[in-house]
């Protein structure tokens, strides 16, 4: 049997599914991972509080994740010095499924989400995928939100759900706080309408988290995760932070006992290393901007970062330049932005080996 | 701000989450959870392999759970003797994943599944979480599948999903392989049809596991979990045994990344531990049967179970007879199964309580 043989709803016939491709290849720097391994102290703790976890592992986990929020709030308030409280926090599997929750209670058949491309494909696809229609707004040349464009899409579209992701991924574009602002109101003036600010990056960022906005405002939510500034991609471990309202929203949608003991567990002792672990991310913001100037003195045009990767380009051929790249033993991610392509921040020697590798591939090739 | 404040879906507004009462009780026989805790060596185990996984923590991880796919293929194939390969297998975050997953690709927004009530309540809040029509068929007076009601069903209802749960949750009954064969070839008839067979609990069973009837029905789909039969139920890992094109579908629909390294981690070292593992599984069927025999023997109306768990009544008032038995220190279940409790299989003194229990309350109140 073939997919296209099975009763599959009609709109999955074709598709294939999302992820980067994964090679083998020595400079992997495609998914914007944190190229720093959690210190062996670290492992040392998680060892130590999953055996704990563990040991009554035959029970269901605490199916609201109480200790877990409880860290994630004092995280948010002590790195933001805006009080947050373990009622305005809620974890899942990745900010994918948090994304997931939130359409499903917000979104869903008959409704609609809006954000502005190029951005994070995971919008558009847990939109579509839990049912929501999909519209996108443009964006400026230098990829920052046309805010004028932005408030026509919304008093066209009439969304429920706004996507702001800042910083952006894939162009690494920061929205300031006015835009954000600006948007929720304009949003609201139309109808009820939850805005979500997708701050996965936002420790990379040049400017402060937008996570105060949400005093007075019951329909932001902001989204997080521990897969790149606590270098735990491979733990799955995504966040929100709103009024307790969408708190308690979520929960009439998640699956019971969603979040295993051991991802409790394992969260729990990355978050007793934050200070450790956000030493990592300044290494890393002062990488980014080295790159950010290095491939400028080359002469490309390399987007405004405030994330842990670079957008740049531009190519006449992405592909041939991609390829070009790989060919040197260096892997970065084409996200289909015509003429772009977007590299991780990874150590000083894999950003070295990718810098020399483009360095060597413009010789080769042109750019546009 | 209140839910009902909130732009939340039509559907949700005046309900409540799904789960169990989480009440602090000396004995807790009421989410049918393994009573014996993960022996100490496994413990040690799953410390040892999470702390592998954690030094790649950085990294995401195995998008398609390769090692774990072919360890629970592994299972499968030895425990029930029909060969499965890592192809026919898929896992996610605890069956409910899988079945959301499931109904995601095969079902949603005009389409419907068809369950036997009262049966799994997730089969019901997952079809209507995923836009999923919900219908039911009527059991027959002992609880099992009323087949001529079922077959008006499938042709009157004409659903897309199947549910089949076998040992069913909450009443312990076990599916016949003729009726499981009946009831796939009368959906098909009226139009290709994803059977689900929830074998959750199958482990326990009197019967063997329905996966030969795998052979030749491309859309039959059998769902299972370690969180009963390996004692894992903070693990939160479900999988699925099906065509290989069943588990390509799945994968348009899943998150990418949904299941952690650490949950990998976890899962693989359980399986290692399989032997120990099912050698508890052994002492709980022989408890189960005493619980029904030692139920009957109080002139109790037991329903045959082939789980981990026990279905007994009837009383006038099943809240009553709860609260009865939770004055002893004794927490069992109500599932809205009119005149009836169900009660989870713990350990012999755990049993024991609880049979005392129930003896002293009958003598407080009244059957029906």
């Amino acid at each position: 049997m073939r997919i296209d043989d099975l009763p599959v709803r009609d709109e999955l016939k074709g598709k294939s599914p999302y992820g980067a491709p994964q090679l083998d290849v020595p400079v992997l720097l495609n998914t914007n991972e944190n190229p720093y391994p959690l210190p062996e102290p670290l492992v040392a703790r998680i060892a130590e509080r999953v055996a704990e976890a563990a040991r009554h592992l035959n029970r269901y986990p605490d199916r609201d994740a109480v200790e877990l929020r409880e860290g994630l709030a004092a995280y948010l308030t002590g790195s933001t010095g805006f009080p947050v409280t373990r009622a305005q926090v809620w974890a899942a599997n990745g900010s994918n499924e948090v994304l997931q929750q939130l359409l499903q209670t917000f979104g869903g058949p008959g409704r609609t989400a809006l954000g502005f491309a190029p951005t994070y494909q995971m919008h558009d696809l847990i939109s579509r995928g839990t049912g929501t229609g999909w519209s996108q707004g443009p964006r400026n040349d230098d990829f920052t939100i046309d805010l004028d464009a932005a408030l026509a899409a919304i008093a066209e579209q009439r969304p429920d759900v706004l996507f702001v992701c800042s910083p952006n991924n894939p162009t690494g574009t920061a929205v300031p706080r006015a835009t954000v602002l600006a948007l929720y109101e304009a949003a609201q003036a139309v109808k009820p309408t939850l805005v979500i600010v997708d701050e996965a990056y936002i420790e990379f960022s040049h400017q402060p988290s937008l996570l105060p906005l949400l005093e007075g405002r019951p329909l932001l939510v902001v989204t997080r995760t521990m897969s790149k500034a606590f270098g735990a991609a491979g733990l799955r471990l995504g966040y929100l932070a709103a009024d307790p309202a969408v708190v308690d929203a979520v929960q009439l949608v998640r699956l019971p006992y969603h979040l295993s003991a051991v991802t409790q567990a394992t969260a729990l002792a990355a978050l007793e290393f934050t200070d450790t672990l956000l030493g990592y991310v300044e290494r890393l913001k002062a990488e980014r901007d080295r790159i950010v100037a290095e491939l400028r003195a080359m002469g490309l045009d390399v987007t405004d970062s405030d994330a842990n990767f670079v957008q740049f380009g531009t190519f006449p051929d992405t592909r041939v330049m991609w390829q070009a790249i790989l060919d040197k033993g260096v892997l970065v991610r084409d996200n289909g932005v015509p003429g772009r392509l977007r590299v991780t921040a990874g150590t000083p020697a894999e950003n070295d080996a990718f810098l020399d590798a483009v360095r060597t591939s413009l010789k080769e090739l042109p750019t546009s």
